[in-house]
This record gives structure tokens, sequence and C-alpha cells, in this order.
């Protein structure tokens, strides 16, 4: 099986396929609130497309899985952006993959850090939310609208994805 | 001084002023991801008006403030929702006003639980982000466009918030 190494997660190695949502020093960034409170602006853009389509916000809560594991399929949302926010600090797999000619090539897996989250670009092959250690929860920021705005690709062979 | 005591922040409480973004068992609800997330759907919509506007996700990184504290101003965003999401389980206050033709009423505050975000709607009368207890980073979700998108109001005398 094909072995895929975990890759740290840093906005610049991301850049093809979403944005990283953190505390980035490197982002504009300016006190707000009287001094009391640094904003780190525009990390990302949440996109939803469709006539009646328009951005919502939701939660979820994760299951976490187990180091290492196998990737057999990725997805898209080819009518929107879609980000996970995570609701207190945790680390979890970030599988991605470029598209050529309207399906994925080979992924790429990404270990968010605590205190990092993504956010995919409408149309990113991405995997499902892999969280690592505990239970925890995300905001998930992303489309609400009409149409199924969902490809599923299941890859011929599995991908095993390592620390 | 008028003094304001903090109410628990509940969706149904807050309804007049914003959407309580958190795990709530009442919110429409499904598992996806072949079974190892739970999704609770659509607890905010984010709204960004005017034509070159879009929403966009921001961090910020919070001071601690004691109680009680003297609330002497609001603010809103005629033109755009605003969301704060934390990052880690953390208490913080939430201060929203009513509006009267266009200034705002007697303000309320709430006290958000570890695990509860809030999302202002657009033109909400709230105050600036108050969190407890530990420096704390948030998530936010609003609008990024042109023009201020911000109307200040200072109250005449403060409001002391207290447990």
């Amino acid at each position: 099986m094909s072995v895929i190494k975990l890759e740290p997660l840093t906005g610049k190695a991301f850049e093809p396929y979403g944005d990283v949502i953190e505390i980035r020093d490197s982002a504009e960034n300016y006190l707000i609130n009287n001094g009391t409170t640094r904003r780190y602006n525009d990390l990302a853009t949440a996109v939803a497309q469709g006539p009646d389509a328009r951005v919502a916000i939701s939660t979820c809560r994760a299951q976490p899985f187990d180091l290492p594991l196998d990737l057999k399929m990725v997805e898209r949302h080819p009518d929107g952006s879609q980000a996970f926010i995570p609701m207190q600090p945790c680390r979890f797999v970030v599988v991605v993959a470029p598209d050529e000619d309207g399906t994925p090539g080979a992924p790429r897996a990404f270990l968010a850090a605590p205190g990092q989250g993504v956010n995919y670009f409408a149309g990113s092959w991405h995997g499902v939310l892999t969280v690592l250690d505990q239970v925890s929860d995300f905001a998930i920021v992303d489309r609400q609208g009409e149409g199924p705005n969902l490809e599923e690709h299941f890859y011929d062979q599995p991908y095993r994805i390592e620390p």
C-alpha cells in the first residue's frame, strides 16, 4: 500500500488547497477593543455559490481516529468553501489532493496542531474530519443551499497515512 | 450606577440578538463521515451586505476582564453579522441591547459557558469581546468590504455588570 507521511500544516504548504485558520503573526494584525484584543484579519473567505446559497455556521462532535489510518475516499464541494474550526486545542489530520481533470491525484496529509483550523476552497478534494487523541468539537463554516454540492471519489487502492 | 446581572446564555433568551453556536441536541443533527461525526446543522447564518462584501474568517487573541465591569459603550455592524467562536473552552460576557429608534436601549448581559460561541445579527447592538479568567483565542466570522460598517454608542451613564 502506498504510504503517506504527515506533513506539518503551514499556510504556505496548504496554499493550493485552502487556508489555515490560526493566530499567525505574519497575517495582517492590529489591536481592537481599546487595545484588549489583537485581531488577525481575513485569513479565509467563506464562499457559497448558487442562487439561494448562503454561508452558515454549524458545529460537530467528532470521534477520534488512530494512526496509521487507511484513506479510501476523498470528497469535494464544488459550490462552497468549508471551514473546520476546533473549539478546543486538538490535533487532526487534514488530507487534500490536487484535482487532475476532474478526479483527485495522489493525496497529501497534513497534521493540524492545537490551535489550527482549516478552510477548504470550493472544489478542493479533501478527506473527512479525522481528529486524533480524543473526542473533539468543531465549528463548521460552509454553504447552505439547494443542490448536492458534493462529489466523492474512492481510490482504487487505499493509502496508508503514517505519522 | 445601574446594575446588570449576568444571565445564562441560551438560544431562546438570545434569540432577539443573534445565535448561540454550540453542540445543542435540540438543533437538527445527524451523523456524517460514516458515523464518526455528529453534525449540528445550520445554527447561524453569516451575512455580508454591500456590492463587494464577502464573509471572511479571522482570529483574535483577547485579554481577560474582571467582574464586576463597567459597560460604557456598545457597537453594531449594520451591514453584516459577526460571530465569535472560542478556540478553547472559556467563559465570556455577551452584552447586547435592543434598538430603540436607532439607539440602544438598556443592555442585557449573558454569560457564555465553555463550549458556547455567539453570532450577532447584522445591526444588533453588542459589547466588545469580554473574556473572563484567561487569555483566550477566538475565530471571528464577519464581513469584509467597503464602508465603515460600524456604529458606536456611548451611554450617558455606565452600567455595572455583576455575576
